[in-house]
């Protein structure tokens, strides 16, 4: 089965408006322009490490949408999945993003509403979309942004699955989209079709109400669901520019749980859409050695390390970088200082 | 009558984001920040000549707000009549801009719906605004904005002219917001309380449907309704870069029309803003010497002339490089080529 | 008692010109520009929380003191007590900060002398100015500047004390501007006059000869003069990236010390100005809460500590962000890890 | 016949870096960095306006290689024909370019040699490459770049041809790479197979040594060769900042010139290209109604035309501003100043 | 007579601060550095052209008299006789400018008062500095910094003439550092010892109160004193962005006057330094050959054409570039479009 | 003796692009361009401290070579003994460099094949040379860019130890240019005429096969060649932004070894060049207090610790901020915290 996509993901494309470093959005006279989104991110990690990744998407149909079209084909994803809306309102959703330094917390003001995500449905894609990739991926953030993304997305996940795709979900609970009950109730009929399933602990406990540990906590997803794999990623925020990551993976068919040392005292440059880059490196992992778990868990967790150290939402690293990390991190024989 | 400001003008205030000059919207890192807003701009033309100006406006109650609240008084724009949204979707409106350069065109995305002027209302302002300022000024584009708008600039209009305030009306007709017969019919019921009236030949011909020569079409507004002065400005487009400014202004009482040479060939670096810039020279001229109308005139042409010249929407000049401009403009004996 | 202003600051306002961080000042082709100036920076932090402020100064009557007005209007700070000098050698006082990094050390070239603020005087201002406001707040640079600097400081205490306005003092020595036995005998001259008092240790100990104990240091001050309350800033410097930060407030009514736990590892990205923003909260605590001394602690010791987050000598902060710094540090319940 | 590709190009990738405009080479402290190539440029143009183009080149297997490949996607020019080079000595070759300004002209240093495009070779590709388009396109400076280069551009025209595939060449003449004579000597083995062949007036007279009018010339390649179309620019510099643009082309089976008014005082941003984009232009209106050759010189102009109003090599435009140029060109009734 | 310097000038040092183009003074985050001084620029172009030149002022002991130092030698400038001031109040002078776009006016506020160059004394410099030049140039500017510059110089301009070097000298008049009285009077004193004269039409008319046409000038100082070369020039300013230039040079000993077509519709980047730049191109040309008082004025008139193109007060070009510029300028043969 | 230069250095000058510091080489539209190089940095490090250095090295006769000579003389290094190479192939070498942050390592790409420095040769240069310095220092990247290279570098040290001069030789081995078979080779013939010897451990063991202690190690090289001083640099990389530097200095004639309390946690700005500052540092230690060896151990640590906190490749420090660093480094009395 030869699939010209190996990752399709759905979800919202966002402008991204950043001060210089060490600048308020309240003052200044300059915003540095990104391009992000939670889907957007995971696609093009996966993208950027090899793999061929879409993302199906509404975008403006003016210079907004062709800005975003331009940098997501930089980011090695395509843009055959992409619709374009050219009501007089369409727009493209923006946040504001300033990042921090302790005591000041990174600070976000979003700008999404009534955005040309909202007008996506199934009629702006063709059938042959849904036998075009090996995997699909979207999260809680597109469930939450309204009734039109929620209802379409379920129904993709359910086309998609019903070719056999792999559905990954990630929850991504943003408490400014949906209140936990609402994401609770709404996910919760998403599981049934779910493989790969991307939960936080303290979402788990916060919106799932679970309780026990974290390792009984992903397990108990599978014995509920047909899901194959659980990963939750673990951070310790030392000061907004020190980091600790690592994650955990559980796999139900072998009943066992990965993990390795974390990554310590991480030097943070943007924080953003490191947890995407997690997804991106366990996807990309399961996509090219399904069966080695180890291997899916170091390539989560170097992505997403190395993404902390990168401006903008996409991480821009390459496999041989990635691979050189995780060699590195398992400290094997001599390092050098320098890549060169 | 000592009123403690000398100009109240309503209207939206905007982001604006600029590619760097000979950058396009679609491509770059970076974009150049600016507040602006029609009746913005001509607060703080007024404002920077020396005269206490304010805005009556309604910012969202976040960052963007803050910051615009923080440029509006660097400009000289007191915000004491500035509301505040805190609802969840309190949006700044923002408008995308990218100069032009022949044969290519400057070109405005706009992205100002849903924003949290159209929830400005009576209520959110003491009686004592009405009474606080000599002159209050509003354009069409407020009208535009939608049905909270409208009825809140036509009342507030009332209740303004109510207090003895002069009333200035700018029509700066707007395509995209609505139509020509929509515009002629909203704006007819407000043109019984205007005193000073602003509108380009274009506009009275496209919108008013007026004939005739333009100084007739200007006597004729002053004949239907009660307004004592009617400016038009005239501009040639000889490029992108270059273009030639002057304007008319007709007298009703004097039944006189005043004109100057126009400036010619000027060295466009940005011209948004420019027509408000000349409104904000109008005013300041009928504020300070009222009966002078040569001298006002020649406010209106030498502000606008300079605010082409200047980056952002608001003119950032003083009543010393005014008056110089204007002296130099009438040709007065040996010229400086720089200012030392 | 209703006053206009709730604090007014009395001091000369400079421009800052710094290299971009990791650059040096013997070389590259930009320098960043700032406005600031100690009192300045105390009025700017005050207003910017939410009280009206002013600043009582001289500038020279040309573009850089039109920037500089600007700017501060721009941070909340009003200029209706701005003196301008329209001498041909008017000048802004300047200074080239560069940032450090262990081991280099920050580093400043001041280039202040001859400039406009040293021609102050009482004649420019009209006395209304001395029942304008709540609270004067005036530093030991202010004396040392010069003759007539001191004249013009040491007569406005005494009219703003004699109209029942609270005086706020901070000795802030610069061994550049005079020599401690210049200090001590030209400050003593100024303690019968002062409410609040701001002197650090080694201040205290190296100029006013003082021993013993911090604490009891501060108590003698009020032993000696009739002041209220003496606050005294502890700062660690781990390197020129890393400080840690806090403070001792002494109120001699109830003879008691307010401490609370340091800031520990702030990330400094501009420490200039974080001793004034200190004194900004304190002011500002001691205005809206008189009675509530630990609270006034806390909002001396989170503005400091958050300005140093920020670049610029102001700190450009609000009182909901130091309100949500003051909560995480007294870290109670859980906290999010960015405000969102 | 479906084709996947519209047009393929082979030629040189390089990077471009320029100091900021109005500063030199030879001093400053930053470059701006391009991506460009005069075959690159002709396969972007093309692709912006809409349709579906690829490159045929060698990159260097590093951070450059990776650089020049994510922005030719950004520009819509499709990857899939890139060869990589991982010598330690591979190298993308570079251009240092320092714009003009009467009487200061455009300087371009060449850093090109030994640069990964010499290494390649037919083996690189399979051969289906040769049935993938319905264009085909190269320039002299390939020829020219060394034997290598020559032989593989050499037996790619004609493979494309024996496919059935349009041929285009551009002679693009430059005296740093080859002398007249080789020039003429190489290209006249490439002529017989060329359908689309675009020649300045002055290499035609200087490297093929034709006499008569231009219209002679043209006329007497498709005499000659079995050329179809022969395309001619005509530039009037009048100072590196004001270019005057047009251009003829002659299709030899209607024996017909086509003309239109030329762009008159174009306001140059960035010259760079502009050859480039005019064949963009003209294939472009070939490859989507090919036997209005009218259209085909309008689509030519404009796009030439607009390039040199936009930083960078590659034009970015889009097919909706470059069909409202023409229209604004052919001065078909009112004419906005500005799109909004 | 080997001596080991071409050129030494005598004159003050300053940092330029200029806005980006196109914003104000008044406004924006951001000032460009430069370093510049009529003597200096005068230095560096003829340094820059190949010449070894140097320059004799007195410099700040700080970070500033560093940058300054590090800067003149990067535009071939020697420092050898660069003296230090390391009080504590030395400064180095500051203008800032802001570049013109019509009808604004480039526009300049000098802080150079009280700077380090008032300082300087004979007794800074050791008496074989008076045998180490060929050529001495220093201009008006300095004679009116104040009475120690004005006595230095015109000691050192007797000692300079005692020990045969060539004299050169350029009125510059600023009417903000003395009246056209004082700069008569004491540059009359200074004419007896000078060799080349540079001074424009209008100094000549409402300085020296001369009358006649300009070549009638020009001739008069010859008679009146023992003045070889008189040159003056021409420059007509057509908006801030477009000037022409020209020049005449008089020679005594031959009685004749040399003119050439002006350079017209110069496109203006940078307009300080070109007077300077003139003169450099002048001193350059007399020094390298001469009798030959064609190539003299073609270089004064090339240099200063293509000063105007750069940012920044010193010409930045190189002798291959001039003798381009001039070759072009005589019109002679084919001319392409861009050095490449 | 009294030598014209203090130290000449012999090595190639290479062209850095650096992207903004957080940003990757393969993406953004910018490049931070310094001027680099061993050798050149040695020299550089040895002027800005007061000492007169000059470079002996090849580079192209284009803009690029004029940039990287200008920028050597703002550097106090002296250009005298600059070859120029005008061939048409001529070029400056570059190496691309990405900074890092953990996990992501400093990135180098270099590019300096083909350079015109591999053209050197002793004709282009004059005997006079090799009496024209105290001091001549080159090192292993030299011997290793290739034959001509090699075969220069080899003749010119045996003529300058000739004439008396001090040799200093830094292995700095480089596994990209040569592997250390080669290099032990070909420095072991050098080795003889060495008089200071910079060697890091770790090249020691891998390169020249020793063992034994690091003090072992250092002292073996003196007793197989008449070497007098071994340096050892120690470096430990906490992460890419904080290291710890110190080192041992070997003298044989006192068998002797000075060492100091390293500097701990530096904060990395751009490590580039601090190997080759710590050279400087040591050589200006020996030239300027020969004796003294524990104060030129304290220099070399103090300047390559102070690079590390630096932009660019060459320490832009001087003599009394050594001093200041060096007297804090030895905790003697109070610190400030800054330097005003």
């Amino acid at each position: 089965m030869n699939k010209p996509y190996d990752l399709l993901t759905l979800g919202e494309v966002l402008l991204r408006l950043s001060p210089p470093t060490g600048e308020r959005l309240t003052s200044g006279d300059m915003f540095q322009k990104y391009v992000g989104g939670a889907e957007l991110n995971v696609a093009s990690g996966v993208g950027l490490l090899g793999l061929r990744t879409g993302i199906i998407t509404k975008l403006p149909q003016n210079a907004l949408g062709i800005y975003a079209r331009n940098t997501m084909r930089s980011y090695n994803v395509y843009d055959a999945f992409v619709s374009y809306d050219d009501d007089a309102d369409a727009r493209l959703g923006i946040y504001y993003y300033e990042s921090g330094a302790y005591p000041k917390k990174p600070h976000v003001v979003y700008d999404r509403k009534y955005t040309s995500i909202n007008k996506i449905s199934l009629s702006d894609f063709t059938d042959d979309m849904y036998t075009a990739a090996r995997c699909f991926h979207t999260s809680g953030i597109t469930l939450a942004l309204g009734p039109r993304c929620r209802e379409t997305a379920t129904e993709m996940i359910k086309q998609f699955k019903k070719q056999g795709t792999l559905i990954s979900f990630d929850v991504n609970f943003r408490g400014n989209l949906w209140n936990s009950a609402q994401a609770k109730a709404c996910i919760e009929e998403i599981l049934p079709y779910v493989d790969i399933f991307f939960c936080s602990e303290t979402t788990a406990r916060m919106t799932f109400l679970k309780e026990g540990s974290l390792q009984e906590i992903m397990k108990s997803f599978t014995q509920e669901y047909p899901i194959s794999i659980v990963a939750s990623t673990q951070r310790i925020v030392h000061s907004p520019k020190s980091h600790t990551f690592g994650s955990i993976l559980y796999h139900a068919g072998q009943d066992t749980y990965f993990e390795e040392e974390p990554y310590r005292s991480i030097d943070i440059v943007d924080r953003i859409g490191s947890g995407d880059a997690y997804i991106s490196g366990i996807l990309y992992g399961l996509l090219t050695d399904p069966d080695n778990y180890s291997r899916t868990l170091q390539f989560g967790n170097a992505v997403s390390a190395i993404k902390n150290t990168i401006s903008g939402d996409m991480q821009a690293t390459s496999l041989p970088e990635i691979e050189a990390i995780i060699h590195d991190h398992k400290n094997m024989g001599f390092q050098s200082e320098m890549n060169r």
